[in-house]
């Protein structure tokens, strides 16, 4: 559903694509005896029957980026789904009930902002988000249209409520790795131990542009900013990788260098030329990592680099940081001990890692209970080819699926059947 | 004349504007008692007045690149002018004759060729060359509109003989350094050792794009161009200077990275992202040496560091070297010394140093007499400000034009007045 010519999928947030797959689970929920109803936002909820004091959750999201894949997000709805349809048939009764979160618009790429069906479900949406835009309508008008409600964002009105917040005992969501770290490692599974956060941030330098036959080398005569940018990006990546020795839990990307419309222009990057020094250049930095204290403190090394190599080939380096996320720094330990214990009674090799990007259940896991404590998360990957997302190419087996699927079904029925908080 | 609204001037290769300034050129010799002719590329020649057996030259250029400067070239034509004008009223008489050649067409701003006539002059002018365009003009129109003969091109006629060839004693070029070596040095004029060549390539790279947050650092996840572009930089900025302590005369810029255009297209640059791994890169490499064999062992020595480096980060390189222009690597040492005489005559501070810039010096210094000697051809540098040329900001003070024309007439006059050849 929502696949478009290029063998890609296209099913932004708030679509009528979303709903059409999100309509598809309901059906499927009811021939299957699964209880299912909406909230006010359009999340999807698809629950086993019966009254329950507690309930032990799954989720992910349907949406695409464009030309997007058919897994990032599905898969985790699909192995969500067949958990619930398998427990649902035994015969045991359960202590928890199971409960699966079909989220609306997870991807940033409709409406520029991550989870908007996850965050507005605990009421963190900014009311302003409603203004933003996707294929020329506001968030608002294709809420409405998708039969959701604008006014809980506008009144930053929660769909899930204090109370029942304090009766979700776990979340647990599958997903597609995004990276080729299983795939590299042969491991069928990731148990997720962190969710990474992002520091993102443009610097722009400033130099000298000049003859570039009859200016001698050295920074007595040339104001190189291409060569400084070199230098500071050298020096960056030995300082991550010190820093990673050192125990932290970081990626450093320097993704786009000179190459951005706008900023060229500013920059006046088309005045560089192939025989003359180069009198300006820009590049991104973006720093990830789970513990958002590690990141505050390799940032602050990083500009301290950035402004020294920059007096050092007397250029100006400025530093505007335009996004800051922190992420979750420790999944609850007691859920990656249980996925775990699947794995190996699945006799499904494993691997523990932080995730790089982001998710719904990072969301979830940023919730407090009433006494401080957190909603217990954990996350389940599966390999994905070449590590691909967000493209055309993006690919998982069914067996990568169906593996993945097991051992969220073993985890949900362990911590369902017995009368214990996984905190 | 050919100012333009930016306070730049605008002179191209065998336009009315250019011509205007010749023919302003030839109305002073004559009010001068010089004599002058153009030959049939439309060089103007203008001459003391006798008969001589030998003759020593100066000349210059009076084009401009788009909106460039009044000093480039032409502080040489007005040196060289004036120098003629006062060593003509001398009334001991000369041993050789006394001539300026102001060439047409040395920026290859205007047709994509530099030192059209200077080039054309010996017959070294490729018949291709006048099917160039400028302003929607072939060369071919646009020397017919300025009464030049394009077929003088056509069939590689020289309109220096080969005889008159044998009658250049010497030829001596006053530029501004169009560098900042003099400027930060605080000399009042350089005498130039060496004409640099130079030889361009655009280096390609192409990796694998990967999700920022979910790749692992390190070459055994990472294919990243961008970074390993870094290294490549560092390492052959490392290796130049290591060249250059060993006594070769090399200057290298990287002037373009990701930006121009066409290759941006070509190679996927616009997928790069703030949050991706970067999966493709390119950059230009220029090297500029006056030793032509320095320039080709160091060539050599930067191909294999960056298919190192490439083959290190798991990347491959493409490398295309788009123009290879051989330098001159000695001028002549009598002439740098006769000049290097003159400045201490008049007291001028002075640096021997390389131009790095191409010119019409350099064209003259690369002909051959009959007996295979080359016509000693010396050079002349003026400071300007800031280093700073092809530019409105192109400045030279009237007290350093004015330095510079006493150092040439002093040289000239030496030269004139001796029975002896330079060489």
């Amino acid at each position: 559903m929502g696949g478009d010519e290029k063998g890609g999928f296209d099913r932004p947030a708030y679509s009528g694509e979303e709903s059409c797959v999100m309509q598809y689970f309901a059906e499927q929920a009811k021939a299957s005896g699964l209880q299912h109803h909406y909230d006010n936002l359009g999340n999807l909820i698809i629950e086993t029957s019966g009254a329950f004091e507690q309930w032990v959750e799954t989720g992910s999201h349907v949406d695409t980026v464009p030309c997007g894949g058919n897994f990032d997000g599905l898969a985790g709805v699909v192995a969500g789904f067949v958990a619930l349809q398998s427990i649902a048939k035994l015969t045991p009764p359960l202590h928890h009930g199971l409960r699966l979160r079909i989220w609306r618009g997870e991807e940033s790429a409709a409406f520029g902002i991550t989870s908007i069906g996850s965050r507005a479900a605990f009421g963190q949406l900014s009311p302003s988000s409603l203004t933003m835009k996707c294929r020329g309508k506001l968030l608002r008008e294709a809420m409405s249209d998708q039969h959701a409600d604008p006014a809980a964002i506008e009144n930053s009105t929660p769909s899930i409520s204090a109370d029942e917040k304090e009766h979700i005992a776990a979340y647990i969501e599958l997903h597609i790795e995004q990276g080729k770290l299983l795939e590299t490692e042969q491991r069928n599974i990731g148990i997720v131990t962190a969710i990474r956060g992002s520091r993102r941030s443009w610097i722009s330098l400033s130099g000298t542009f000049d003859h570039s036959g009859a200016t001698p080398m050295g920074n007595r005569y040339r104001q190189d900013c291409n060569l400084a940018m070199a230098y500071m990006h050298v020096r960056l990546d030995e300082l991550v990788h010190e820093n990673i020795t050192n125990g932290f839990d970081l990626v450093q990307t320097i993704g786009v260098i000179n190459s951005h419309g706008d900023k060229n222009e500013n920059l006046a990057i088309y005045n560089n030329a192939v025989s003359k020094v180069s009198g300006a250049a820009f590049f991104s930095h973006e720093i990830r990592g789970a513990d958002a204290n590690e990141v505050a403190a390799y940032y602050r090394q990083a500009e301290i680099l950035i402004h020294n190599t920059a007096a050092e080939f007397g250029i100006n380096a400025r530093i505007e940081t335009f996004s800051d996320q922190s992420g979750i720094g420790t999944l609850n330990e007691n859920i990656q001990q249980q996925i775990t214990d699947a794995c190996d009674d699945l006799k499904l090799s494993h691997a523990h890692m932080p995730s790089g990007a982001w998710h719904d259940a990072a969301v979830v896991a940023g919730q407090q209970r009433r006494n401080g404590s957190a909603i217990p998360v954990g996350m389940i990957f599966i390999p994905c080819r070449s590590g691909i997302s967000h493209s055309p190419d993006e690919y998982a087996s069914s067996q990568q699926i169906a593996d993945g699927a097991s051992v969220l079904a073993t985890t949900l029925l362990q911590l369902a059947s017995r009368n214990i908080q996984a905190d």
